[in-house]
């Protein structure tokens, strides 16, 4: 089992990293939200030694190990975490398999036929309810590509690498790394997610913006289905007819299991560097995002905290004893109250990547925007994947963090980012309880922008946290759709954004992905519940 | 009717423009492959008068003009020209409608469930079959968008312009040039195609480098199909879900009529222009043109011209009182036998413009190449959309021109280039013809690049000139899919290409889009006989 006893079972990332709330953080959040309570969280062996049965016999490649199941029961979302804190799982998988090889997949996939549903897992970091086992009489078996994990190819004459899809994020980077090579695919997962899981899910990273989204990167493949076998063909381009490699980006498992994947590859950056400005109010910072995100200069990264984020994540971040000098810094150049914090990054050869930053200083400067500390860039790229530690230790002071993004044209940024705050601010009075909420733009294009919005709300039993979960998420993704934006820019559908897709996908978009769905998975078996309604 | 009386009816483009051959290239064609006989092309009234009856009434939206039909029948591939040319067009729509809106749209498509067959049409200039009637018992109704033509919408901000999707690229360009954009899409076809057209077919552009193929330029739009309307927001990027854009685009008419499409535009380049690069020899030439196209430089066009084409290019385009001084000037830098082109273009702004051409032209010289006569990537852009012209002339001298195009991966370019290449030499051995063929790379990638390769053969009597044409397309056809390269990279499947489609897409893949065909038109009547099975 990868990872092993390293990896939280019932909260995010490795056992071996604790980060803690900064005094400041806690004392910002009592103030806005209330005292937290911590919670009483059950304990492994206590919710191993009451796992079902399994409705499955072990085999070859399978297991019934009760431990196993549990670990695999579940992702990252709230509900997930309120489930896995509690002990109250719901539905495990029955069993849970390790195939090493595409024939083993292709004899696992046939047991759809004999009535068992199948859940493909990559790293199990989906926070939409991706890789959890629906309920029913069915049995569940639960794929884990964990062994499906090699450097299979390396065409360094077309930048070409091919893997198992199992592979994890930092297993990819170090193969590519000792031949020279990157992907650049940074999402916050990376140290947990899978190439096959980024695929599966349309993942997005930190650095999208230089090296591409997944769509861009992801070149061609072979998809095991219970229907058969599809070769994708790493063409650079064709015009032959509509592009199925685009039908099994963000599939979800629906359609089978993406067991190789060919990804295209740079050679490593000689240079990589963040940048940190600052912006007085909102509308300026995203006034000049959006120049710098319409300019063609080559910037890997632009990433907008809007000013209660920049506030936030300041504290968050403990930057404590910096904290007064920023201050000051800032005041002295004008910028006071509203401060927002823009990272912009490049990467790549010296002098493109020095020419880059200095000319989007210069534009920066031009709509009065003021130069940070260049310690802030620098502490992003070292703490760039530690953001979510930052749940546990907030779970661990009784507050609940949720976050939820978006995407939509410029012109409808401003108002998508009022609507979502505003829905989400106001989604428990009724309850009586508050919530703290911040938004950044993770991805910034030329045409428009995604929206990133966290939200905190005090943790209470489990019924009653998953209660205020669900008000604040349905508010949100019900503004999210009034304001023509998509459900999900990154994070993808699984169970929690699936009652929104018809509004972005229309009726025959919606049929579309059903008719796939029965192509490929006849008998329904592939990750139900998921993607397709 | 668009264009009118200034449209060639059996040809290509205005009549007001002809080219010439230039007797240079006349004798090199003649020495290659033998002189032509000039034909005996029909005349346009006698094609007129014995089109067969229409088995549709003419109505609102609706004509059963006889030369309307005649000139909506076929499209511009060669076995459509010998069609034209001859007078024996083979099925004819028995109607043509010009619809004025959506709601005409739609009204139009109910006729599918009266058992009409239904063909979507924008500037007629397919080179694959794409808009011609399958002969059939069912009438044929064909859907000219030429009145579905204008700009509805211009959002600044997102800088994302929405088209009735039959406005023509030079309407479309000068409606946005108005307004200080551009899209930046320039298809060979430019001046004769639609906005739609491009979408249909998943167009690539002459600097698809710089602005995008059209998979990247259209953001969204409207479909109206038999089943319903699909409406494809157009938000920057989003996860959820495969994205349906991306199921439209390359649809051929199969799944509906694209009758809006919203599309990215940027400022008017304040500076575009296109140098010319010489090498000696195909090998170093490529290796220089995949180094160029590996770096990140911000150039809007790649175009390499190999040997053989390098020497026909310049000879058809006339090159005559300049050539021996084109000859000196290589010959003084050391390019003599095996001279390749490169045409390197770069538009934008005018600082990175400067920069971008600078770099490339280092990165040349250091692969050995040598700067050509300015003049030469001046009259590139001023020719841009002549080539097609050549045919005409070229057919009145008693030859038949054709092209095809493919794309592959870096490492497979060279055999497949040398596959095609001999494959269509060698077709017409046993009937003891000759080919002239020659190659470039109209769009070079990071992981690979297009191949186009032109083939001139003598034209007969009409079968003889299809029989020789079906030979050949049948073995360059084979050679492309044996070298693991796609069937077409710009110029769509239509029937011509239908037979090797699924040698990419997958017996899966092939699947997938008959399903999505019975989503959008269950009956069938959309386009029959192109793209899907």
């Amino acid at each position: 089992m990868r990872g092993g006893s390293l990896k939280r079972w019932n909260g995010w990332g490795d056992e071996s990293v604790s980060l803690a709330v900064p005094p400041a953080a806690a004392r910002l959040l009592e103030a806005r939200i209330g005292p937290g309570a911590p919670p009483k969280d059950a304990a492994l062996a206590d919710v191993v030694a009451g796992a079902p049965p399994p409705r499955l016999a072990p085999g070859r490649l399978v297991t019934t190990d009760a431990e196993t199941r549990v670990r695999h029961a579940r992702g990252q979302s709230l509900p997930d975490w309120i489930a896995l804190k509690s002990g109250r799982l719901g539905a495990l998988p029955d069993a849970v398999a390790y195939p090493e090889s595409d024939a083993d997949v292709r004899e696992l996939l046939a047991m759809a036929r004999a009535g068992v549903r199948l859940v493909p897992y990559g790293g199990g970091t989906s926070v939409v309810g991706g890789v959890n086992p629906a309920p029913g009489d069915a049995p569940v078996l639960t794929i884990d590509l964990a062994r499906v994990n090699g450097l299979l190819d390396l065409d360094e004459t077309s930048r070409l690498a091919t893997f198992g899809a199992g592979i994890l994020g930092p297993d990819l980077e170090a193969a590519l790394r000792a031949r020279g090579y990157t992907v650049g695919h940074f999402p916050q997962s990376f140290e947990h997610s899978t190439l096959g899981g980024w695929v599966a899910t349309r993942s997005s990273g930190q650095e999208s913006r230089g090296y591409g989204r997944i769509e861009d990167l992801f070149a061609g493949g072979r998809l095991e289905a219970p229907s058969g076998t599809l070769v994708m063909p790493p063409f650079p381009a064709s015009a032959a007819g509509p592009d199925v490699r685009q039908m099994i980006l963000g599939s979800e498992g629906r359609l089978g299991i993406v067991t190789e994947a060919t990804v295209r590859v740079t050679p490593i950056a000689a240079r990589e560097e963040v940048r940190a400005f600052f912006f007085s109010g909102d509308e300026r910072a995203l006034a000049a995002t959006r120049a710098l995100a319409q300019t063609r200069l080559p910037l890997s990264m632009l990433r907008l905290s809007l000013a209660e984020e920049t506030e936030s994540a300041l504290l968050l971040a403990g930057a404590g004893p910096t904290a007064r000098a920023l201050d000051a810094w800032l005041a002295l150049r004008g910028v006071k109250a509203g401060r927002c914090l823009l990272l912009a990054g490049a990467s790549g050869e010296e002098a493109p990547v020095a020419r880059a930053l200095a000319a989007a200083e210069d534009l920066v400067l031009s709509a009065r925007g003021v130069p940070g500390p260049a310690a802030l860039g620098r502490r992003f790229l070292r703490d760039r994947f530690r953001g979510p530690y930052l749940r546990n230790a907030l779970w661990d002071l009784g507050y609940a963090v949720d976050t939820l993004e978006t995407a939509t044209t410029w012109e409808k940024v401003p108002a998508l980012v009022a609507a979502v705050e505003h829905a989400l601010s106001s989604s428990l009075e009724a309850l009586g309880e508050r919530l703290h909420v911040f938004t950044h733009l993770s991805h910034a294009y030329p045409s428009g922008s995604s929206a990133y919005t966290t939200y905190v709300f005090r943790a209470a039993e489990p019924d009653a946290t998953l209660r205020r979960w669900e008000l604040a998420k349905r508010a949100a993704s019900e503004a999210i759709v009034r304001a023509g934006a998509t459900i999900s820019h990154q994070h993808g559908v699984g169970s929690d954004h699936l009652p929104y897709l018809a509004a972005e996908k229309g009726e025959l978009g919606v049929a579309s992905l059903a008719a796939l769905a029965r192509v490929f998975d006849p008998a329904g078996a592939m990750n139900p519940g998921k993607l397709v309604p």
